[in-house]
């Protein structure tokens, strides 16, 4: 059994659609349980994270950067850091702006520089734009061209990210929890 | 007049030493104004910026970024990004943490990026590894050989940076001072 | 006068006719010569770029970072680096590439580490999304929501980037030798 | 059986050494080979790396990223990007330059974006500064607290990087190689 635990902040809860439709997406693969926390939720109770075989972080991108809400649970998870305590688990992330960059790279990045501080292992994005890495056809997957990690955008007055970003984000889960699958499976072997 | 303001947060008093260091470098340059605010005071009054010609960043590296605390100021300075209140001021930044590398370039990337957002311009830390730029000779100035800002080294169990990275920080204060100096001379001409 | 020299590499085209715009731009400002070099052309002459008080660097983003033929002119003016001849000149950066993120940041990350090592300052993009900075209106301007340079975008399949892409590649010009203007200014003064 | 191969370029000798050390440490690994390629012989024949379960990136950095000459050969593999040939691979880098810092982790993070560009899975260093991780000591592994990946510093003036720094690289090819083998298995299972 592969366990996936998504860990997130959404300030106005267009992060908080992201983050469901990767869970959605991970779900959906057999064999996989998977969770969702806020990253509020996650700083009381750092050990509800000690079962995951995977961690996926996901946060806005404001100025630049993940949010602060986000960096205060990414602290909070230092003493994980002292013992290594997360070494080895999968890591992935994603992010929401208005913009279609948005410097949503760095917020990734940053994402990416934390799980590596805890020896984590890295799962990129997955697929190209224009394509749902089935066989099928979904001009409109990754249109952002994102390749660290999800991107969403939330034009400014939505309530949502766009669709496409929606279903991206559930394929990202998929992806993720696939990679897990196969993550565990090795250590059993 | 040329007006610095240095905006930090130290989470132990490694940072503020760095700072302060900073700021005496800045105030050694005539014609200069060099100010000191910790994060948190800048939060609460941020018109206390408005007169600055340029803005130092500096924070701790945590788990290979900002700290969470100067990352909320950064959030809260979002409303003068929305009018662009700060372009064209100066900025720089510095940081400070255990190791030599330690990922605080990553810290430095996250400054810059949030004073890019702001379209605001970035002063480059100035001077190679074991040369103070003055035709002196200081083969300590700039040893960790950084130059996207001032980088100090607290090793474990140390209350402040190492000798040699106060000595950098303080010269790297002079750096974006004078430059700043000449950028106001630039506006009166 | 301000001088500003644009040096870039295009592979196919498309970042050349994003660089022929940031020069119309650039050249656009009252009391500013702008040239245009092909990184090998400056490759081999180096010193046609001593006297420019601005650089602005411009290439593709080829598999998330600069092209291999621009890094070679950056890696070609590694002896400028030893003797910090670019010291104080401004710079700036701008990358084209086939999506609308496609991880076009981490190649303006690494125009602007190039340039702190250099010792320069580095302007930013320096106009909102859906601004033109003028008080005009052009919500198109910066419609990728790029700040630590301009970002172009060239679908598969055409010869250019889009056109909004290049009417902000032109603004982008005219603002940093706006900012050069002021720069050279302070200098005299 | 896990086949790891480390493709590197190295102008003076400093990152083959390190390059040799990473594949001492991947081949001391039971199950293990570990081939050594430099970017040119990759380039040649990309197909070689077919095989590979894990490929290990590594350069010198030069002005602050990747050599051209290692940017080269990743642009060469373009042609496998777009048929995302090395899609679910492991990945990891090193570099080497000669400060403590001197912007190795910009180098990192662009050969993190190569293989998050391809789908690739990114491994960490993975060992806190003074440990080795097996429960023995030695206070000088990671010295220079890396954490996506392996630094080296070769100071000026001298053939190779320093001994702490060629043990660390050894270490982090145990390291990816072991993370490799259980990769390997998950598969097959």
């Amino acid at each position: 059994m592969a366990t996936v635990a998504i860990v997130y902040h959404s300030g106005y809860g267009h992060t908080k659609a992201q983050a469901e439709a990767v869970q959605r997406g991970a779900a959906s693969v057999a064999g996989t349980t998977a969770s969702l926390l806020t990253s509020d939720e996650a700083s009381k109770d750092l050990s509800a994270l000690d079962p995951a075989d995977c961690i996926i972080f996901g946060c806005p991108t404001y100025m630049g950067g993940p949010s602060a809400q986000f960096k205060q649970f990414i602290d909070a998870a230092g003493n994980i850091w002292l013992s290594q305590g997360w070494k080895d688990k999968l890591a992935a992330g994603f992010t929401n702006s208005g913009g279609p960059s948005g410097d949503k790279l760095a917020t990734l990045s940053q994402l990416w520089m934390n799980a590596m501080q805890h020896s984590m292992l890295w799962v990129s994005q997955g697929f190209l734009p224009g394509a749902d890495g089935t066989g099928g056809t979904d001009r409109e997957l990754n249109r952002l061209s994102s390749y660290g990690g999800a991107m969403a955008q939330s034009p400014h007055g939505s309530t949502a990210p766009l669709p496409a970003d929606l279903a991206s984000a559930e394929r990202f889960g998929r992806r993720v929890a696939e990679v897990t699958v196969r993550w565990v499976k090795g250590k059993g072997a």
